[in-house]
Order: C-alpha cells, then structure tokens, then sequence
C-alpha cells in the first residue's frame, strides 16, 4: 500500500492543535495462563500502569558482565560503528551506544535471554524483534534531564511503526534511586495518545537524540496525563524495567555523583514491522529503527554466562 | 578587628586545590531538655544528619494564607524591591523573591512563628534573627537544576559569617515528591567543611542567584561527602525541613507537571552577626545577608491567623 492511500490510526506533528486519541490496540496481546512467564498480578499491573518493574531478574554475575561489557565499549568508541556512539552535549563523554545487539555478542545473548524475549513474546503476543537496542550511561554530577515522550509517537511518525504492539526493556546496570535521575512514568497514560503539533523536519533525529524539540506534548495534556500520578521504578542492578510504547516517560537530571547505566531494548511484534514513516520524512537509519535485519528472536534460556562454564 | 587580622577557621576559594576541614563549631548548641521544643530522636537525627523534616508543623489553613500571599507578591513584582525579585534564566518567569519577611506583614509573622524560631534558638542555643528570607517557586515542567553546595560556605567567603550558628527552614507550601525535584541532602556532610578553589569575582551574587559558578565543591569532595547516601526528605504542604547552613544540598531539575514553592528562612544566632567577608569581596546587599537589620526575633505563638480570629 503507497503511503498516501494508507489510514493514519494515530496522526501526530499534522494539527495546529493538541489533542488525545483513545489507544485503539490492546496492551497485553496474549491470554493469562498459569504457564505465563508472568504472575498475572504483574500482567495485570502492567495492563494497567504501562510499565512493570521486575526486580532481580538478572543475577549479580550476569549484570557485571554487561557492566564490564559497556564500559569497554564506552571506552573505546572508535571500534563501533560511528554514527551508533552518542556524546553528551558540551562535555563529550559517551552518553549512549546503539545497535548494542549488532555490535556486541553479550548484548546480542542480552536480546535473546528468554527471561526478557519470553515475556516481550507474551505481552505482545507474536514473534519478536529487536527494533532498538542501546547501552545508555547517564553520568554523574551532570546526568542531563529527558523532557516527557511516548516512544509511539516518534516511532509512528519518524519510523513508520504501524501500531501499539511494541515495549521497550530497560535492564538496569546500576542501581536506581530516586534521587539520581530514574525514568518516571505516568500511569495509565499508554491508553490515550497525545498527538503533537509542529512539523518536523528532515534529518530530525540527529539533534533529538541529544535534546527532544519536535514530538514534544504540550503542557496542558502532560497535566491531564499526569493526572494518575506520576511514579519512578527504583531498585538495584539487575531489574528489569517493561513500558509500553505508548507510556508517556521522562527523566529529571541527576547531580548525585551516582552514574545511572542501563541496557536497553525494544522489542516488537513481527506482525508490525516498520513501513514508510507515517510523518513526510525519510525513514531514520537501521541503527535507531530495525528495518532490514528483522528476523524473529529465538529464546534462549541464560544465555549470558554460557560461554564461561 | 581588622579584616586582615583575623584568624580564618573555614577558609575557602583561596587554594589550588580542594580540602576538608573539620567543623569546630557544635551542630546542636542546646542541652535537651523534656521542655525542649523538639523531641530527643529529632535534635540526635539533626545532630547527625544535618537536616531533619517536620511534618504537619504548619495546618492547611495557614500553608493556604502563605500561598495565597506568595501567588500575590509573584505576580506583582512591581510592587516590590527590584533587586529582591529574581527570574528563571531564559523564560522570565518570577522565581524567588528575597526580604520577604520585610515586605510582607505575612511572611513577618512567618519569621517570629514561635513553633519555627523556638526551635532554632533552641538548636543554635542563643537569640535568633533572619540572615535572609526568600519565597522559592519552582515551575512544573521547566524547573531548573541546583547543583551541590554549602550554605555557609558562601555565607563566610561571600557575607562575614564567623563561624557555623545557623540554620535553614524550609516551609513547604506544595507537596515535596521524590519526582518534583525536592531538594536533596547528604546526610553528615555538615561535619566537615569542603574548602573550594577559585577566586571569586566582585559583585559575584548577581549570577550565583541564577547559576552557581565558584563556592562549587569538587567531583571528589562531593563523592567523598556522599558515602553515606543522598537523601530528600518529602512531605505534604505544611512541613518544615530544617538543615545546617553547612550541609551539602542541591536539587535535581523538575520536569513534572508539579511545581514546587517553599518559604525560606534563614535564623543566626546573634552571636554570630556578619563581619566583613572572608573572601577579597564588598559585601553582598542587605536582602541578601542582613547586616544592618538584625534585630533579635521576639517568637510569638500562632501569628499566622491571629488578624483573621
């Protein structure tokens, strides 16, 4: 189908005014059943809220592999691909690598540990793939703040992902607290989606990555979403934080001296791979958004310490 | 005494490189008592953390009067001192007003509250006045950070204060969450004293009001002081949060939809009136650092609503 002739479930970036449309796809894809890979209070939970912490998914040993991992791959940028290594604006330390499961054959197992596949399997229902991965390292003292999004909005419009039937996994590499900087979330708030205004423009991702300014929701419907609260999973290395697509999210600065680092993937169903970008511009490249290398995950059980037995 | 000398016991900016000095001032000047005007647990939790919240110590009524009056002064800046009102960087919005307990018959009776100035004449163990009073407001979504640093610090380098007699009250008038960038504490850090490098320029106030640039610890002083956690006390509207003048704290930016406005109220003791700077600088103005007003507050039980009875 030519991308003119398409039907747009949830237009954004195309009115001069703000408005929400109700989420017309499920959140949780699949049946609950006592063989889930999910207690169904914490299905339940996530239906609800959009996001799920699961604490001490990964053992002590295995998030110590992915920290020596990331800091070998933070330390010498020069042997990944150049434009998958994001600095931090002014003092140029590396913020974020992408196509971490490309690059790395530990985050490559990471992608396929059952632990975390499996239950992106169950939640969404179908097949998955990795449609982003990256190692984010938050600094200390000068950890800059993520102004408030739905990933949806951006994958929608910038990349063309046709519906809500995606999440990302955030595996914590260091322990979240909540006074250096964690993701917050709104509860509730992946059931309406806050369409923006504005245009965006070509070759947009290469500042938004650094500072969000298109795809940005208005006050007034950060204030309606907000209206539930607004919640920050903490807990020590080796959670595992879920999100719908669709959860508006964000993340104050952090001055504490404490590094926040976390691995983190996206996961969507095979049946909602990428198409043209619902918004006028060309698709973003494969490193930010899988379009080529969209094979289905096969699950592996532990993958991560394999090769050391 | 002559400025030149005069023995410095915290001698700051004046060094190339970064030092602790031991306090050897006491935290808690006062021996408890059962008629002390705090508990046992709370004057030991504040002798060894620095800082301590009181919850419920202002009613709903009186948190409705002081908002009230700090929505009025705010939106007419005009009607005030033009140097006591300071803006956000950037977007204009009023962000603190100082002398307020000197340009608002309220906030006057703020400062001489009894269940307030009691307790900082108890914990300073002498007569009290205001070094300085502010109303904060921290907008949603766009709250700024502020970054680590010790109240006394400046207040010795910058206005005179001799030695560490002071303390801080914070009256929350908006709920403190951990979300909405409350303000942040390292928990026995006043005990020592982290000297800074840097000179100081003259006339340094008018930008430090909106960024910190000297007085600024080091990355490693402030790891170092932080080795017993980072802490931030949160509360409904109605708490007082207490804290040394030489505890190190900060806040993180607030991306929340929730702003955050507090009273600030700065109690010395009179024995520990400013001298001249210990720094090579003028002295910083009067609604800054009071030195010629400083009269000792006589407390008065529950003035806040005494004009409406």
């Amino acid at each position: 189908m030519s991308a003119a002739s398409r039907v747009d479930l949830y237009p954004s970036r195309s009115t001069p005014k703000p408005r929400f449309i109700e989420r017309c796809d499920p959140v949780v894809y699949s049946e609950w059943s006592p063989g889930a890979p999910l207690a169904r209070d914490k299905v339940n939970a996530y239906e609800r809220n959009g996001f799920l912490a699961l604490e001490g998914l990964l053992r002590a040993d295995e998030v110590e592999l992915l920290l020596g991992e990331g800091a070998r791959l933070r330390a010498d940028p020069a042997a990944l691909e150049d434009e998958t290594v994001i600095s931090e604006p002014g003092a140029g330390a590396v913020r974020s690598v992408f196509k971490i499961h490309r690059q790395n054959d530990v985050f490559a197992r990471l992608a396929c540990d059952a632990r975390l596949a499996g239950i992106a399997q169950f939640l969404l229902g179908d097949d998955v793939y990795i449609h982003q991965s990256r190692l984010n390292y938050k600094p200390g003292f000068q950890g800059k703040e993520f102004y408030w999004h739905s990933d949806f909005e951006t994958w929608h419009v910038e990349d063309g992902m046709p519906r809500m039937r995606a999440l990302s996994m955030s595996v914590l590499l260091t322990e979240n607290t909540p006074a250096n900087g964690p993701t917050m979330f709104m509860p509730g708030s992946h059931k309406r989606y806050a369409a923006c205004v504005g245009e965006t423009p070509d070759d947009h991702y290469k500042q938004s990555l650094k500072k969000q300014e298109y795809g940005v929701p208005d006050e007034a419907s950060l204030a309606d979403l907000a209206s539930s609260g607004i919640e920050m999973p903490t807990g020590p290395a080796g959670t595992v934080v879920i999100f719908d697509c669709n959860v508006m999210h964000g993340s104050n600065s952090n001055i504490t001296p404490m590094p926040r680092s976390n691995a983190f993937l996206v996961f969507n169903a095979v049946s909602n791979k990428l198409e043209a970008p619902f918004g006028p511009m060309t698709p973003r490249p494969e490193f930010i958004a899988a379009r080529e290398r969209t094979e289905a995950i096969m699950p592996v059980e532990n993958p991560l310490l394999m090769s050391a037995a």
